[in-house]
């Protein structure tokens, strides 16, 4: 059995305020951060029924991957993507789960 | 004694929570925020010591304003500032508080 590569993102040390907030700030990136936190485990970009485009959606998965939102670990020809709740918690304690409470649609 | 004109904001039911998030999502307006959560009253503009030009200042006060993140006064040639803190409490709870006790300087 293989083990999946995981692509690098920051450490819980360098998670940056900014960054995780301009992250957050994208309607269709909070979609897909309250599909991972309601998950039961990684999820690929083709399972996440995103109302965007595969490369839009790709494009968005590396924003909050960067930024140190999400993980992504590589298994053969798929990503399969993790929300990094714990590390959140860790360096911006109530930060996600004030987002994550606020569950109805945005105005856009 | 005249009363001072207040500048047009969404109300609490219209507070969006993708807009916040981008207007909190910059070095400069997060410093314009902490800046006023430790205020006594309101402030203005020049007296913030940004480290940026007026224009641009004026530009991210306008966005926090527009979001809802503070309320701005208009006295005379003069606009001072206000966090709308239990606006967003009451329609985002926890969110600004998780945003203000990360004090130190982010990394841009």
């Amino acid at each position: 059995m293989h083990e999946a590569a995981v692509l690098d993102g920051p450490s819980v040390e360098e998670l940056d305020l900014v960054e995780v907030l301009q992250a957050l700030g994208d309607p269709v990136r909070l979609q897909i951060v309250r599909l991972l936190a309601g998950a039961d485990g990684p999820i690929a970009c083709h399972e996440m029924g995103l109302p965007v485009a595969k490369s839009t959606g790709s494009h968005h998965l590396k924003v909050l991957r960067e930024a140190g939102v999400i993980t992504a670990e590589i298994d053969g020809t798929r990503k399969y993507h993790t929300l990094r709740r714990s590390d959140l918690e860790a360096r911006f304690p109530g930060l996600l789960e004030s987002v994550l409470q606020r569950g109805e649609r945005t105005k856009r």
